[in-house]
């Protein structure tokens, strides 16, 4: 007997039928022997419904205590109605909001992290023969008031619920059959992945794959727990991300990705002596801005240049924290470019492979494709080119690494 | 500094224009010096739509525990949306669900009991200068399971936290200016009250005025909290419900009441032994049916009449129930009648005062009404007649007593 926990987006909940065809998958799995916890998310549209009141009522900035209460209703709404269709089709089943399931977070209203899961009702219910519908995306602090985790933390409630019990497997259910070696909208022949590491699915999954939540993957590794991302449309295997020890074929590039979220920022001419840096990050990291890339080449005659990225809805405030920084370290003035995109190859075996860097400037070069910053990881390169080649270059690279060989075993060199 | 809970409906809250006004209310009220918590209910609509989604998903009977957890999240949406209002006025308000605020209840999922209410949270936001929005309507059991205290709960919760932190008022706002002495649309020249007694009220509402639930006037004369009815539209004094001896003048007749809504049925020839109603009455009760008048003549010959009234939605199943004593008792049969209305007179001054149920009978004598069934209270007549005469009747009776007088202090006989 295995303990599975199955998770459902807003869309495979957006209307009675699909919260029918939700119950139905729940019920076979624990017909088939199996304890079943399913999370889930709000119905497709009822979030947006929520945030449009929260805008009327609570004007551009509503308290984020009271903007959790309304949205946190979504999912209650949704794990009241499946518990009823599991019942309709003859199996018990009992839903558990996020204090009834012990889901501790933090007070960051709106973006909570998650604490300690206290897992004594969810086992209780599954104790007592019941499918236990779990509701996505919220929790509780320790004053007793109802937190979420942001948009998306369903994926995280999850994976970390399936952490906390211990779980076999989280099966994450999507509209898509799994996780592809890029998107399939820019490049027809990509291929679903069988099996994909915690690691590269981190590096695909920030990088713009929108499949997994990043934080539910560092949730999966940290833990060990197996996911399997699966359509929620038909019953095939899907992808199965897991530890790198158990991924069987290690691929030199398992995937594409691309990312034309960002701006980038440059600095010119910075002076380089101590705290520089600090001097430039340090007002961006307190306006809660995300810095992704920085790079920062070597010295020539005491300055250096310095680019980093940050997402396109944070651009101007970012750019605006750049230009006061830049007058103050005496440098002429920070410039900004929205019109990029950063594409990325993500493999395991890269790590043991060389001449993949060479080869991927090899690829973009042939295209005519200019590269305007690089940065590497053990596992990853990514490139900022100009936008209008985002497709151009995903198509080339996925030809050349994918397509030609990918499927293949590393060789050792 | 008075503590003043203030209970609005989902007519009051029924859009974002009414919330902002039910915020304008609350804000004025705290700026006055006061300490304010605001109950409030589902927005108008918004419960019918989640009892149309729970019957699609759930059947003809979805479990009542989900029932409670999809229903409350009606509370929940307007308790967020009346703080984010109250914030954008510049006052400070928090919202507490009924198991935040401890609102403890047993476990009838759907017509749940209100046990004790834990004021702490309550309190501390008031402590902290805030008003304190709380969902009526809800509560959470020993379970730690959200439980719901049947439609109309919202009044309850406000007058039972009211008697819990011993407010000085709570006031119940709702479309109309008080409470009449009967229906303004059958008698346009009906009244408005400026007190009645706990007493009258409850017999007033239990017989069919609407404006005010009666749990939540039992739990007011318990605890001596006075109730003041008025409306959401304006700021004019409403009704003021309150201890018997509170009340300034004792009218003879503060109402007549009717309800429509009744059937009855009649056990001819009943043999007048022991255990023959209990007989009767014991497999109604078990079915959940509220019986309300009982009336048994005295026994002629060993054998006597017995009619009892049932909510029409109950009288076919009462009315089977009833055949089948019938047939046990040895009673050829039992009738029923589902053309009835109860016409009631209310007053506290009545127990002091001769002849007024003389007075009743030759009003509706005169104007050619046949009463079926009479029964009688310290402070309350009603008669049983024929649907048809519903209008007539209660005008007749509004004219002989109320207009005629009514507003004139009891002589004492």
């Amino acid at each position: 007997m295995a303990l599975v926990v199955q998770k459902y987006g807003g869309t495979s909940v957006g209307d009675p039928d699909r919260i029918r065809n939700v119950a139905r998958r729940a019920v076979e799995t624990a017909n088939a022997g199996n304890r079943v916890v399913v999370c889930v998310s709000a119905m497709a549209g009822e979030t947006d419904g929520l945030v449009a009141l929260a805008a009327e009522l609570g004007g551009s900035s509503p308290s984020q205590r009271e903007y959790d209460v309304l949205v946190s209703t979504g999912e209650q709404k949704t794990v009241a109605l499946l518990s009823m269709a599991i019942h309709q089709l003859g199996h018990d089943a009992q839903s558990l909001l996020g204090w009834q399931m012990g889901l501790r977070t933090d007070s960051a209203h709106g973006r909570a992290r998650i604490g300690e899961i206290e897992c004594r009702r969810i086992h209780a219910v599954l104790d007592a023969g019941a499918v236990c519908v779990i509701a996505g995306f919220q929790g509780v602090d320790d004053e007793g008031d109802i937190t979420t985790l942001g948009r998306g933390g369903s994926d995280t409630s999850a994976v970390a619920v399936a952490c906390a019990l211990e779980a076999d497997v989280c099966e994450i259910y999507t509209d898509v059959d799994g996780v592809f070696t890029t998107d399939p909208r820019i490049v027809p022949e990509a291929k679903k992945l069988e099996q994909v590491s915690y690691e590269e699915m981190l590096e695909m999954a920030s990088l713009g794959a929108k499949v997994l939540q990043v934080r539910s993957v560092k949730f999966a590794m940290r833990y060990g727990t197996p996911i399997h991302v699966r359509s929620s449309f038909n019953s095939s295997e899907g992808t199965w991300v897991t530890r790198e020890e158990d991924v069987m074929e290690k691929l030199v590039v398992s995937g594409v990705a691309y990312n034309r979220n960002e701006a980038k920022i440059t600095l010119r001419t910075v002076k380089d002596r101590p705290g520089a840096a600090a001097r430039l990050f340090t007002p961006i990291s307190d306006a809660g801005i995300v810095v992704d890339m920085i790079v920062q080449n070597l010295s020539i005659d005491g300055s250096t240049d310095m680019t980093f990225t940050v997402p396109v809805g944070d651009f101007a405030k970012a750019l605006e924290l750049a230009q006061s920084a830049a007058a103050e370290i005496g440098v002429g003035s920070a410039e900004g470019d929205e019109n990029i995109a950063k594409i990325s190859i993500v493999g395991l075996g890269m790590k043991d492979h060389a001449g993949v860097a060479a080869q991927m400037f090899r690829v973009l070069a042939d295209e005519g494709i200019n590269i305007q910053l690089i940065t590497t990881s053990e596992i990853k390169i990514s490139v900022v080119v100009e936008e209008k080649y985002t497709e151009l270059a995903v198509r080339a690279l996925h030809a050349a690494f994918v397509d030609a060989g990918a499927a293949e075993p590393v060789e050792e060199t």
